[in-house]
């Protein structure tokens, strides 16, 4: 089992009232030390001739560990306790992201511009060309991040309230990596016919939706019929920008091992949202064979009460329609892909599997299997986690896929759109940086975003002219001569 | 009827080579002078020693004048007109709003704090604590702009999408005169059960509804079913902002003539959103008596045919029963509030009003009656045109009462809010500046917002501890206590 470390995720801040003598503050830092947090910051905030108020703050493994930490301080002579806060709370409070005009309204003239009278004329010309609306308003830029909060990260169905931290932080995301307007839409519905009628409802104002975050089966149907009745790119970030990232990982992990896709058996634990979306990117892109887990164990012909995707998955992998159990299965495996829960295997499972095996455990925050113990075995091994190599990080696929599709004005997401951006972010890692502990670029490579927007784009057939979000608007060579 | 005067919602930027002759330029700008429009800019682009290329900006009546100016330049000798644009087109290019983070997404520990993995903390505890949804996301000051698209300014039914562009407009005036983070959501239904259904759903994410450009008596419904299963406030802001502004106004035309409102005889032309709003608003402050029009005439017991609400207004209304023409109604009548179409009334009608009669001619862009024929005659008369005095405009209550509802948390709008709006409204025009052209504050006036936001704060029964919005967000002192 990985043990957790401490991360700027759990980073609390302690203010403290100490005696001043020469060593209490030493005596603070080496308590929050021996407690196994990680000082990142100490701070004063009052004192007086005797006395010393000191705002530490440190990272912690978890809540639990935090709380030892403050009662291990607490129990220090002299020492004074006063507050505790958490760096993570603060950050949230009041939210993430705003709304921010782009016209000023400072006088008359430029009120009558933007709102009424000047507002009408705008309206008219879409309601006589409905296209203009991707010219005059913000749909050109805007994506909607839809969840009905029923599988939110590890947590589960927590419901749409509590989902708004996570959409919020990809609306943030969106801006920061892709220049995206993106909007939180969290349901309070999980019926799968009014999740349908609600997102086409509201769909007018965006150039794209981004379903997050929404349980599988029920995934598969919503995202199935958005793409049937919408003319925007619908996306499912869990399923089609995990599995872009996945291919473009083990496009390069193959690179490293001198494999083909062709010729390599792969072991996928968790036949959900993500699993599902994975193997058949990893079909469409021509791989050996595939044997999928779920906890009703291998998916295979003839298994009983399997879904209709469950039962497409039996039909189109496990050549040999094995049976039997996830250890029995990755021996003499060349990849394992996890996309479940903690801790299925172990380093002596990983030792089993073929010569130069590549290991991705995905599951956060805890992987399938322990990432050191695979690193025994295994050639390759890659994580959800940011504290490990080869993080497997949605963030490298969704901003640049939204970024090319909005440009071009796209009007459905594509298969060969999934399989150009994982190109482009494997290509991204040159021939000359690729090794066994880089993989996949990281999340903060400026190059990715440009490269996964421009391949986007490329993919688009019959594309229609460069749409650049950057226009300008005040150039009289881009007036829209039409309206006059 | 009301000629149009050139206005900056109608401004044109035309690019124009000219020869280079001492007067060449000269004889452009009297040329446009000369068409009715006014040169507002001329910028030099390029030149050759006999040409000269500029773009020469000028504001325009409406479209076809905008015509007919560029019409009247390429008849001049000399003079090739390259390109018109129009600067309002311009300005809405790209739409006008877009999503800003709040939080740095520079290193891996601020994205280790706002997304994965210390986001999951800040879910479940609104999972486990539902009210801190209003603590820890945008819902604390977020506002949804609905609308179906079905009666936009005075265009009509013209759908969702080309209602963006006013709804877009909205969330900018929302941000600049109340700092509220407000959205377009525009809905491809106009089903009133579908909209109830949709924006319920929808709502976890907000603070507020304000429902806008929603068709009568469709909106009255929606309002009340909406009100009635929302823990959130609902303001229809085309009734209860217009009713808002009218009785501010009101308040004060009351206080240049002298008059009581309990004394008074109202006309009130148009019982559609804003009308019945209106007049539920005066009845609700004690008016003396009203007469309500639509096209089917004056409102009255006994008429055949009516919807709930005009049947409410026929039985609360009209204390003779009425049931003549228009112009007759307002013989002898003290106020006429206009909310309905242009032109219905000429100076001799407003000639045999009372005297020191009030005139509201809100139809736009033309009023029920010409405001300078009106004033030949009524002791004040405000219209909704921002080029006479006294422009009745929402924008001087939506952004006050949102942000004074968002504050305190408020869980509904009241008509005690309405009231205390209006009343903050009226009051932001000193006694020692009120005058029969100066019965309202300009839009630009700072103190109408804190104003109206005071006054809503106060009129929320029980108010919660005050939610300032710009809570700040690094202090230890406000960290959230309880969540460790």
């Amino acid at each position: 089992m990985t043990t957790r470390l401490p991360s700027a995720g759990f980073s609390i801040t302690i203010r403290i009232a100490v005696t001043a003598d020469a060593s209490s503050i030493g005596r603070l830092t080496t308590c929050v030390g021996e407690a196994g947090a990680i000082v990142t910051a100490l701070d004063v905030v009052d004192s007086d001739p005797t006395r010393v108020l000191v705002d530490l703050t440190c990272d912690t493994a978890d809540s639990s560990h935090a709380d030892q930490v403050v009662k291990q301080l607490e129990e220090q002579d002299g020492v004074d306790v006063r507050k505790v806060s958490d760096r993570t709370f603060l950050l949230h409070l009041g939210g993430k992201i705003e709304v921010q005009s782009k016209v000023a309204l400072r006088t008359r003239d430029e009120l009558s511009r933007a709102y009424t009278p000047g507002v009408a004329r705008v309206c008219m010309a879409i309601a006589e060309n409905p296209a203009d609306a991707r010219r005059l308003t913000i749909k050109r830029n805007t994506v909607a991040v839809v969840s009905d909060g029923s599988a939110v990260l590890g947590l589960g169905n927590i419901g749409p309230a509590a989902a708004m931290p996570v959409m919020e932080g990809k609306a943030a995301l969106f801006k920061r990596f892709g220049g995206v307007d993106a909007w939180p839409v969290v349901l309070d519905t999980q019926d799968t016919d009014e999740i349908v009628r609600i997102v086409k409802a509201i769909a007018p104002a965006y150039g794209g939706i981004n379903l997050e975050d929404i349980a599988a089966p029920r995934c598969f149907e919503i995202e199935a019929r958005l793409r049937e009745q919408l003319d925007i790119p619908v996306f499912h970030d869990d399923q089609h920008g995990t599995a872009i990232c996945v291919l473009a990982a083990l496009t390069n992990a193959l690179r490293v091992v001198g494999k083909r896709l062709e010729d390599v058996r792969v072991v996928v634990s968790g036949a959900g949202a993500a699993g599902t979306a994975i193997m058949k990117l990893l079909l469409r892109q021509g791989v050996g064979d595939i044997i999928a887990y779920d906890r009703k164990g291998a998916l295979h012909r003839g298994m009983p009460d399997m879904s209709e995707t469950w039962q497409w998955l039996a039909d189109n992998t496990n050549r040999d329609n094995y049976s039997g159990d996830l250890p029995g299965a990755i021996v003499g495996a060349d990849v394992f892909i996890g996309v479940s829960a903690p801790n299925l295997l172990t380093g002596d499972d990983i030792a089993r599997m073929a010569d130069k095996s590549i290991v991705f455990a995905l599951a956060n925050p805890d992987p399938e299997v322990d990432p050191r113990a695979a690193r025994q075995h295994a050639a390759v091994v890659a994580t959800g986690r940011s504290d490990q190599p080869n993080q497997i990080n949605n963030v490298l696929a969704f901003p640049g896929v939204f970024r090319g599709m909005l440009d071009v004005s796209a009007e459905e997401f594509t298969e060969e759109m999934a399989l150009a951006a994982a190109r482009a972010i494997a290509d991204v890692v040159g021939e000359d940086k690729l090794n066994p502990t880089v993989i996949i670029p990281s999340v903060f490579d400026p190059k990715v975003t440009p490269a996964v927007a421009a391949a986007i784009r490329a993919a688009v057939k019959g594309a229609a002219p460069h749409n650049t979000a950057a226009l300008p608007e005040t150039e009289l060579d881009d007036a829209p001569e039409e309206t006059f």
